[in-house]
């Protein structure tokens, strides 16, 4: 078991190592805990050594001028410059709360960054401004569109914060696909099969096999066929991919490039990096903020008095989950599985610093 | 087979007769024949009668008084007076755009609204200033939380227009269940089952009867079950009643009322009416206009270039399915179902004019 301490000074001393700036280490450390602590292990550290690799190939810019492009009152667009993606993207939610500061709302779409960790941490910003936060993000090609046998999109999440007065946030933070791609990932490592309506093999048929996506499959959009909705969560990631890139200059669809040094760069381009898009909203732009944030309070403990299904103790709201494993994991420690502790022994001998 | 001009002038004189102004009742009807021409009949000319008997009952305002009742440079909130809900909607998606021009985006939330026909509409208000539209309403409670067998939500649809430039615009218009409720009663009618994963019955069971709505039963969220990530529909249904009735002080969740007067009106309230929530993104907030639009062109030759699965003919883009029915609708006529022209008969009958 690590503490949060440990594995935050540890992050951040990686990054310093690999050339950014003391302010710019401290943010990707903060994401990448932030991701650790939420139990999305699927964001945290096991993603140092992707971004460790890249940085070794040049591949990311560790010392990037990020520049608002283009504005308006209420918008911008920003120019990550291949900074780190949580980097580019906590600059880019900074601009849109400080949009919605004067305007009652900020948009920023944010084109040329990289992988960001989880798209909560951003939407979460807002809630101490007393604003609700919105973060979406496009993502390397892995989903086919329903009737497809391709890969155009990525799991391209959605993240919403809401602020709350007695009750803790409203916060959503979920891919556009049934499941997280990290959920395929450890059935495989552990040689189990997935339910069907998740991925399909590379002609569209059903699979339970969590590696197709090594023999041509893909993933399936959140609604998993037609009948129960696919179309639906096909729009939905499209949405978001379109939010993100056409509205930033980023790349788009099947040209996102890849998050990892592994993968050869994509030959062709349609805009520059990664792109993602951040929403603020001031709540008093609508509402008298304590009114609004009341509301909020009867609106969960409405839903939590849902009756649940009989043998389930209770119907969650968005963000239970998260920060119930936050507070154990926060008493309890972070547990790293045994080849991500090999990397991070590795990295750390490369950059001459200590990990244990 | 019915022709456009036909319905649009018989629903305009409904509206006129039951006291709507002249500019009311052209939106009304409108209104109506989009759903009609786009094939979504659920909410077309099926509805008149209800909104007939809502007007009858005296549960609407016929000559409402449309107001902003608060506002920032890119926000504002309507109170729609207990409006006919397509005219408190069209004049609130006015209101966003308006804001839009000044401040590059405008978002408005809608309170004291009622059914307000198909969400699509209003988002397509935005194509031809050059802006992207967003609509999402609430809706009287069907759909139970995952892990939940309490009605707590509407089928909440979202919509969103992005403008193109060669291409047909992208329009996507969904609910955030698996079907609208529409399905279920056409399959109720035809006598036929559903599948399994788009509703349960009172105790939670998977169920495929289309009709266990009338013995406690619910509509499950998108993704169905919780394997098949019906938290991620329970989180876009939420997020959508929480954008339209906390941000505009409607009635949220359980509360919303019923958009029918065979059902009683609801003993709690925490808000008034149904609410809505609109937005207008004006693209050259973020890209030159044109720049966006041809990229966004790119965009959709790109996914209609995605492979099909086999047997089927290609990959559909949001919005295709609708234009196509609306090319053929016009084409060929609109038809009525004949219990449908049996209650339009019947209203206007009553209403002193003729329906045949």
């Amino acid at each position: 078991m690590y503490s949060y301490e440990y594995l935050h000074r540890f992050s951040k001393n990686v990054f310093l190592k690999m050339g950014c700036s003391e302010h710019d280490s401290e943010i990707i450390a903060d994401v990448f805990m932030a991701a650790e602590m939420r139990d999305h292990a699927s964001h945290g550290m096991i993603r140092i050594k992707d971004y460790y690799e890249l940085g070794k190939a040049g591949r990311i810019n560790v010392r990037p001028d990020i520049r608002i492009v283009h504005e308006s009152p209420s918008t911008a667009v920003v120019d990550g410059d291949n900074a780190v993606g949580m980097v580019a993207a906590r600059k880019s939610m900074e601009v849109a709360i400080e949009k919605a500061g004067k305007a009652g709302t900020g948009w920023v779409a944010t084109r040329h960054s990289n992988h960001f960790g989880i798209a909560g941490y951003y939407a979460m910003m807002a809630l101490k401004h007393d604003m609700i936060g919105i973060c979406l993000t496009n993502a390397n090609p892995l989903v086919a569109p329903t009737f497809s046998i391709s890969r155009m999109m990525g799991t391209n999440p959605i993240a919403v914060a809401i602020p709350t007065f007695r009750q803790p946030p409203f916060v959503a933070d979920f891919a556009t696909t049934p499941v997280a791609r990290g959920k395929l990932v450890v059935a495989e490592k552990k040689g189990e099969k997935v339910p069907f309506g998740l991925v399909q093999d590379k002609s569209g048929n059903p699979s339970d096999d969590p590696a197709i996506l090594r023999s041509g499959g893909s993933m399936l959009a959140l609604g998993g066929d037609r009948i129960h909705g696919s179309h639906k969560g096909y729009c939905l990631s499209s949405i978001v991919d379109i939010f993100s890139a056409v509205f930033s200059g980023a790349n788009f669809g099947p040209f996102v490039p890849p998050s990892v040094a592994y993968l050869p760069v994509l030959e062709k381009k349609v805009g520059e990096g990664t792109g993602h898009f951040f929403g603020a909203m001031r709540i008093d732009a609508f509402q008298p903020a304590d009114k609004f944030k009341t509301k909020m309070d009867e609106w969960i403990e409405t839903f939590r008095s849902a009756k649940p299904v009989e043998g389930q103790e209770r119907v969650l709201i968005p963000g239970d989950p998260e920060r119930e494993a936050e507070e154990r994991i926060r008493r309890e420690g972070i547990k790293l599985i045994p080849s991500i502790k090999t990397d991070l022994i590795e990295i750390a001998r490369d950059l001459g610093i200590e990990f244990k």
